[in-house]
């Protein structure tokens, strides 16, 4: 199967499942409404893609993550519903859509996040298939990878050095907690299900990683290419952007170096854990060559 | 022991116990500081010491909760710092000190509620105490209590309904949620941890189903007391006042009536448990005859 095909049927499986959770609870009108239009507005569900192809590669069912996996998606979507705010990054349009706050105002989409947030948690907790052990595990890893020592951290960080010229460790730094931790987390998550040995999760969470730091390379890459076509030249974008990023702390083509080098160091670390690499290589593949 | 005493001594040993689940760790600035203002603003501290209370009332150590009484009481310190925001209530002062977003900004304010969520499911997954099961069951009646059907569905309600008459079954509904689920929970929080018997958490929960219609209405009266005493007179209050109210809804002795009836039917409840009812009748009283 080509890799296109299985992240596009892996992506329809979580489509379904998602709002399921939401749908037959007793929440009121507009929060059920809020919560439900930023959780199907799309995405390339790729936290909650990493747990279940994790679980194949361990030779798994992935239907066994799905509870997990969709409660990364809530934290990540509580993210995004978050950071748009008028207060944080004021952004009005999300995947070409409204973003949450224009669609439902300011207090219902704080609410909404709120309630993803509590949603994640109280969707494993109340797992009917996983045991108490996965699910501490799970729930630990979780606020962990969420909390004032992850995202919200990355979030604080990011926001405190906006035109701010930040260092590659800085930088690295508020990658590494803003988004990192949460991908890390989709990769624990298959791998604590499947019962990994200790020697698999430390190769998982190399491979997870250099994958985390491989994407966001790879987001800024993007994110001057599209520039440059916009604008015809590139130092233009730079001077455009005073957000720190890795081309312009590293030039485009010391980018394109680092982004093939944490591929390589990735796929070297998967390949050390006693997993079916292929599906995973693929994945990590898609994530450098994607153009959007 | 007076109850008076009693209520200082918990308070004193939860105030305390509280910061240090947060001081030690990698939080950012001004993040940290966000956190730990709300937090140490004071209050009642009224739910953990019921978590305390219950343990106690098993004759269990009150120690034992003191993770998941602070795990109560940071999910009730991140619902009055979000309920404070310009877009929700728009509150300046709390407890006669500038709300989190008038110190910190809106966008820190929001991420320190989210932080103190997320961290209350974080204290309770992570304490080197608790049994798996234990832990599962109180992060599932936390997400429970404090997410998409109850607290922050009560919160969507409450605002929905402003310059609205309600029934007294709507008022009900929204005052069950907003604020009577939490209390549910810290209640039921330490007779989880005494291992209570089915019978007795049946019991525990109709005595603090009653005592939070009791608190709540209690508060309404103080509401219309104090309006009253500035005022002059009652009328005036509920005119000014466009919320619903219990005394708005059957008159200031029609309140009182219900207030002493839910007082009665708590302790009915309390002493069909096979716990000591002291200390937990003595809180009751206290809640009903504060005067703030």
């Amino acid at each position: 199967m080509k890799i296109q095909d299985y992240l596009k049927d892996k992506k329809h499986l979580i489509d379904e499942y998602l709002p399921s959770y939401i749908k037959d609870k007793a929440i009121p009108s507009p929060l059920k409404e809020a919560m439900l239009y930023s959780l199907e507005a799309g995405g390339k569900r790729l936290r909650p893609i990493l747990t279940l192809s994790v679980l194949e590669a361990f030779g798994q069912r992935a239907e066994i993550g799905m509870e997990a996996a969709c409660a990364l998606e809530m934290v990540h979507t509580y993210s995004l519903i978050h950071d748009d705010l008028p207060s944080m990054d004021d952004d009005d349009l999300r995947r070409g859509k409204p973003t949450n706050h224009k669609m439902f105002g300011e207090a219902t989409a704080i609410l909404a996040g709120d309630a993803l947030l509590t949603m994640s948690f109280q969707l494993i907790a109340q797992s009917s298939t996983y045991t108490s052990g996965h699910k501490v595990e799970l729930l630990s890893l979780l606020a962990e990878a969420a909390g004032a020592e992850g995202m919200v951290a990355g979030q604080t960080v990011d926001m405190e050095s906006e035109n701010m010229d930040l260092t590659l460790d800085e930088l690295q730094s508020i990658h590494e907690r803003k988004t990192g931790r949460l991908l890390e987390a989709s990769v624990l998550f298959g791998a604590i299900l499947a019962n990994a040995s200790e020697h698999d999760l430390a190769q998982l969470r190399a491979f997870s990683r250099h994958l985390g730091i491989a994407f966001q390379i790879q987001d800024d890459i993007l994110d001057v290419m599209g520039d440059s076509e916009l604008m015809g030249k590139l130092a233009g974008s730079d001077e455009h952007n005073m957000k720190s990023t890795y081309p312009k702390l590293l030039t485009l083509d010391g980018a394109k170096e680092q982004l093939a080098r944490h591929l390589m160091l990735s796929k070297e670390n998967l390949r050390k854990a006693d997993v079916d690499p292929v599906i995973l290589e693929g994945i990590a593949d898609y994530i450098v060559n994607r153009n959007h």
